[in-house]
């Protein structure tokens, strides 16, 4: 495990993307999603990522110079269209178009085609928190979960997210996926030659399995809830509405025909939107009370949730979002630890694309542990 | 079972709620919101809650006059005071305040304080649909569930509802209690002696359990994923959020302060907020893009779910909304069933309050089966 300074894998982040064409302000706003995701502890969805967006970008998928615009308009509603540029660019010019509407009319809402993967919805919504507005942002995503009495994978891990400001305490950020696990849980339990638990895959033959490789194998992840005895319909139910809001509504693609973020899969024929479609929203919180009200009452909650009876003693309620503020601000300290496999695929990145490699230099030097 | 026309149920509901002293308007739209949940199939929230309004009215804690009033405000923004009303008539007077911002602005949004039980989330939800915008619906409740790591109830079952229009098809429903079993479950299971499957509820000592009276004993119904492992944390992330935007955004109560349904237990003293709250919105279809496009896209949708390759052949993906459709158009026909605890409810009912019982004619002539 390395840990790099922050700033060092933002420098290198951002030449990457420079590297394969993206303008300085898209470079820099694209780093800042990638590096935000690791800094609050989400690797998955950080700079893990990077070599495949660049691989969508070598396939002709991904358009480094994307002219985003507004397409349909009300005074609190728009649709994006992302001209198949990053998500990671695309998305926050589609918030920032929500925050701007709810500044003036209370609320906005912007449902964004013709995109690709976003990152964390997170970074998204915590966007409008930064101006005393309730956060909304969801995405569609490559199909791996199939719905409740299914085998087909019809759906993405659509993540849902809500981030409202407190006082005190650090934001509430709920940011999940609606499936029962992430697929990325499958491939550590893979590697370790471990079973996974009955309840997050199918087999390709619609059966309960333990085995880590089912959904590599032609199986499928399932919905939060797992099976109908414990609610696996509505975590379809919330996925369907992540789907609908972010590719029906917009006019992207939608369920299986969601083009897949790997590269090395083509996206299906006769597609009915173009790419990949999210739902960004923003709600002034004085909208509806004053904010220093909401926020007392926030800090109220929050506290009453962290002091909950605890089932072990060492165990305290985790209030959503509290542990990736937290690992924020370790990282920042301590610099982001990156894996032996990204840093080496990262380094492999920056021999191909002429970039300057990451160096570990001073406390910075690389701990191979 | 009695199955009882929609009418005549209609005219006793009704009239239950002009003997409390509802005026006519409201004891209309109250009938309406029960009845059509017993269409709907989902019968815990029909004329089975009836007996429990009418408590809650006698033990004073219900307003049959209320003047529900907006309190705060901007273009599609607002926080209605409900004046401690039935939840049944204060959400749809909300809801429209919605619609109407919506029908102006693009969407509208609407926090609700000082309420009560609203009935079905989906109600509330679908009356945006028939303006061909898209509902919101979520609503705080009696705490019963507890956080994950907790054996506390501070959580209700706090229900989701998202209702989209679709073309040939009905509309999609996505309405759901945001643990991973309603209580009602627990109480089936409980009368007929049987256990209930592990992931449903914790015992007092915040053990698994499989009894059925675990939450009668003390404990606590488990957040949708049931346990860290499946994504209880997701589920009680999701019933966080609906408990904010209902609860601390509205100025209602929130977690455990939410006064409870049932009139032999009293709110806890020192509540932060009044009443129980709601949260409703609705945002045009047309908003986004031409509603026929957002039509002939969500059937194809619908369809391409409805055809997913099945687990069992007998069994096809339920689309959210249909079975609550079908059940309407049944129950339409042949009469809305009344298990005959609920008839029997019903007839005192009538009797301590000196209204016409219930009378079965002709082919409505009970069936005591």
């Amino acid at each position: 495990m390395n840990r790099l300074p922050e700033q060092r894998l933002r420098a290198f982040t951002y030449s990457i993307f420079k590297s394969i064409g993206c303008p300085d302000a898209d470079a820099a706003l694209a780093t800042d999603v990638l590096v935000t995701a690791d800094l609050r502890g989400v690797d998955s969805h950080g700079v893990a990522r990077l070599s495949g967006y660049v691989r969508l970008w070598e396939n002709g998928r991904l358009n480094a110079t994307p002219k985003p615009h507004v397409v349909h308009e009300t005074p609190t509603t728009a649709t994006v269209d992302g001209d198949g540029g990053l998500g990671l660019v695309v998305a926050p010019y589609a918030m920032e178009i929500a925050i701007e509407k709810a500044r003036q009319y209370g609320s906005g809402w912007v449902a964004i085609r013709n995109s690709n993967h976003f990152g964390i919805a997170g970074y998204h919504a915590l966007r409008a928190v930064a101006h005393d507005m309730i956060g909304y942002a969801v995405t569609n995503a490559s199909p791996l979960v199939a719905p409740t009495f299914s085998t087909e994978r019809l759906l993405g891990t659509n993540p849902v997210c809500y981030a409202f400001p407190a006082g005190e305490y650090p934001p509430v950020v709920v940011d999940m996926a609606t499936s029962a696990a992430a697929n990325g849980k499958l491939e550590v339990a893979g590697r370790a030659g471990n079973p996974i638990p009955e309840g997050w895959a199918l087999s390709a033959d619609g059966q309960a399995t333990t085995d880590a490789a089912a959904v590599k194998n032609g199986g499928a992840l399932l919905p939060l809830g797992s099976d109908r005895e414990h609610g696996s319909h509505k975590g379809f139910g919330l996925s369907a509405t992540v789907d609908i809001l972010s590719g029906v509504l917009s006019g992207a693609n939608y369920g299986p025909w969601v083009p897949p973020f790997v590269a090395y899969l083509q996206p299906v024929a006769d597609q009915p939107g173009q790419g990949i479609g999210h739902f960004v929203g923003a709600m002034r919180v004085d909208g509806f009370r004053p904010v220093a009200d909401f926020k007392a009452n926030m800090d109220q909650w929050i506290a009453r949730f962290k002091g909950a009876r605890r089932v072990e003693e060492r165990q305290p309620v985790i209030i959503p979002g509290e542990p990736e503020h937290k690992a924020t601000r370790t990282n920042r300290e301590r610099g982001i630890p990156l894996v032996e496999a990204v840093w080496t695929d990262l380094q492999q990145l920056a021999a191909k694309l002429g970039v300057t490699p990451l160096v570990m230099e001073g406390e910075g030097i690389p701990d191979k542990g």
